[in-house]
């Protein structure tokens, strides 16, 4: 087989075989296919497509060419979950408690953020003493024990894709959904789940921006999850604002155990209920949908995914009383308000821009190597749809130095548009995407 | 200026300005842009077309990533021509005397040949002492003192296009119409000559199997010269059968001398005979194409053509009485008869094949390191439309070594269809294109 002709047959709008999906992903892991020729056949994939088959097959592929987790040690229909990315995005946190103190095991790998997105991994380690480093025995006993275990990813999951986004990074093919679909269900396929929910962030903060591209990616993951034997829904979610009303690590934790402890945002409550529900309903813990949310509810209502969480952090050292009592957590050297300097009504609040002023307190990363301050962050304390008046409070920057205030300041007034027609708040959630397909909530 | 922004604006099907196809040329003949972005971006041209001036555009640049020859030493307008290879082809031996003859300066920087394909500097060579290469001062003064020298390609022409072509070659870029006259008009116009006059050769032999194909190379190539002000013509003839009667490098430099003669084959002289029409009309030298036709024929009728090619041959260090005395050349050691095995009508002759069977013998190179055997070919004796029973000759191998006589005699069989209803003989000439556009013959 040659890699000339796997590109002319898809130059030429072929559909390729298995086989040479086989061999493309293979021989560009190993080296032995060269750059350039993986990047015309990007870009002829990019402008010619690529089948479910082939999407699910080059998923699989990229998922075969590093390590495949095993879970086979742990008993029962293991879930995972997934976001494409969001500011103040804290689900994970509630929908992990609250599916494992119903009874579906969750052994989640999770990533430390990078950009204005903030990961699991960093929201975790903002609790005192919490380990994310488990050897994999541990983990694996822990989920057996408990029902859930949270580490940060250490296995050579994907390759392939890691090196082939790379190259799409570069050559201006990162846009395809079918690219885009493949490589996070490459590796969401290599975590060894059973059943996959997945959060599609749409928006001025996420990568899709409208829902009609976020649809066409849920809906190609779902069909790649579902061809592959895995469970698999997605929620399309709003990202037109944060969601909740915290940005930064240690205030999104807080934010976290508000919901689990029944009293907090309602949108976010909504949004990790539903996410909680796909997981129960996947993992055959529930009959229909309703009947999950109902369950999901109640584990937050009666303490028991409080108390789940509560088991979580102490299993993996983290200082139980800092969650018990949060306010002896330190607080940041600054809390800076942020003042409305026009009246109206909060048009939109472009997340993105808030996530970048967070970083720019020190609480994300622009680089792999850069440490993250688990203190800093932000509080919305105006949404969409809400009326502002000059010198009416934005929201509040918790900092610790007083330049990156100045400048996370500006960057977060900058984030919102204030407009003088009254504007309807934003859904939290726009759709979800089944085994049926598409359906508008 | 960005590589990634250029290659989008492609993938959308944009078209990209001067600048960017300036930065794209110059960076990648540099090695400042890798070849990953370039052949991202190649591929998206092949899907997304390039327009006429992005065409013209490239090719310019690429002229110019060069040596430009500076035939301004040489008085008057300079005439050159190209053909996009044949098998059989000899007609620069032909063209370049006559039009020579008729007072056109000829300067003329020619290729050796690869693959199944001559090339004219190997044709050339096969006459004892002939020299090809020549100091720039002797190859200008040459042209001016008798209109005519034919010199090997020594100079940097159009590295780019080199560099794009390789890179093309591997990832299934080349067969874009823009692409391919870019590349070879981009050399053309280094090279210098005031009336470009393509030959495009059709069918089997060629790289264009189709009438249409070659119409649109052809009519790129004529609108690409036609815009940087050099005056273009292009004529579309057959490759579905060889050129003439012979193959091989001195038995096609004999054949040409036969139609210098004014005593050749008649398909061979009417192509060589529009070739040169074509250039003497574009240098001005005749009115019309019926005029510089009448030329043409006088100079070959009148022995004029013959006695440039025997001054020529003189002034480049050739044998001239080898010239004049054909037979005092050694023969090959063997001719091998080859008989057809059925009876019928020759359908076809794959001209691509008959090249092979030459090569086989020993008569081309497959790397471009390879010597040539000057004397040993092919006479096609049989040629499309012509009846032929079992047993008798379809033509003859000029041979120095027997096993290879036996491989080229099977491929050369090969090369024969044979079919049970005549056949009408292949016209030799299919169009011509000008700057009106495509004219069918």
């Amino acid at each position: 087989m040659r890699m000339y002709d796997v590109i002319t047959a898809k130059k030429r709008g072929a559909e390729l075989t298995d086989e040479e999906i086989a061999f493309v992903v293979r021989g560009f892991t190993k080296g032995e296919i060269p750059d350039y020729q993986m990047s015309a056949l990007l870009m002829a994939i990019c402008l010619k497509g690529l089948s479910m088959r082939e999407t699910s097959t080059l998923t699989m592929e990229m998922a075969k060419s590093g390590d495949m987790l095993d879970l086979s040690a742990i008993h029962g229909k293991k879930a995972d979950k997934h976001s494409t990315g969001g500011v103040g995005d804290k689900t994970t946190l509630i929908v992990a408690p609250i599916v494992a103190s119903l009874g579906v095991p969750v052994a989640k790998m999770s990533g430390r953020g990078l950009g204005h997105t903030g990961g699991t991994i960093d929201k975790l380690e903002s609790i005192p003493g919490f380990q994310t480093t488990i050897p994999a025995e541990v983990f694996i006993r822990n989920v057996n024990e408990m029902k859930l275990a949270v580490a940060g990813q250490s296995a050579n999951l994907a390759p392939a894709d890691k090196k082939m986004y790379a190259l799409r990074d570069v050559t201006a093919t990162v846009d395809n959904i079918s690219l885009i679909a493949s490589s996070i269900m490459s590796k969401k396929l290599a975590s060894g789940a059973d059943v996959i929910v997945l959060d599609v962030k749409t928006g001025s903060g996420a990568f899709m921006k409208t829902f009609e591209d976020s649809a066409a990616l849920a809906k190609a993951m779902v069909d790649i999850g579902n061809h592959c034997v895995r469970k698999t829904y997605a929620v399309i979610t709003d990202m037109n604002q944060v969601l909740g009303r915290y940005v930064g690590n240690w205030l999104e934790v807080r934010e976290a155990m508000e919901v689990l402890s029944g009293a907090g945002d309602e949108e976010l409550t909504l949004v990790s209920v539903t996410l909680a529900s796909y997981m129960l309903l996947g993992c055959g813990m529930a009959k229909n949908l309703a009947e999950a949310s109902k369950m999901a509810r109640e584990a937050l209502a009666d303490g028991s995914a409080w108390a789940k969480f509560r088991e979580f952090v102490a299993r993996q050292g983290g200082d139980v009383s800092v969650i018990d009592n949060p306010e002896k957590m330190p607080g940041t050297k600054l809390t800076v308000p942020v003042y409305a300097t026009s009246d109206g009504f909060v048009g939109e609040i472009n997340a993105e821009e808030v996530g970048m002023a967070s970083l720019l307190l020190g609480g994300g990363r622009e680089k792999k190597e850069d440490a993250v301050d688990p203190l800093v962050g932000i509080r919305v304390d105006k949404k969409v749809g809400d009326p502002v008046k000059v010198g009416e409070q934005l929201g509040i920057l918790y900092a610790n130095d007083e330049a990156k205030a100045e400048a996370a300041k500006e960057r977060f007034l900058g984030a919102y548009r204030i407009v003088k027609t009254p504007v309807p708040p934003v859904a939290p959630i726009y759709g979800y995407v089944d085994e049926d397909g598409v359906h508008k909530a």
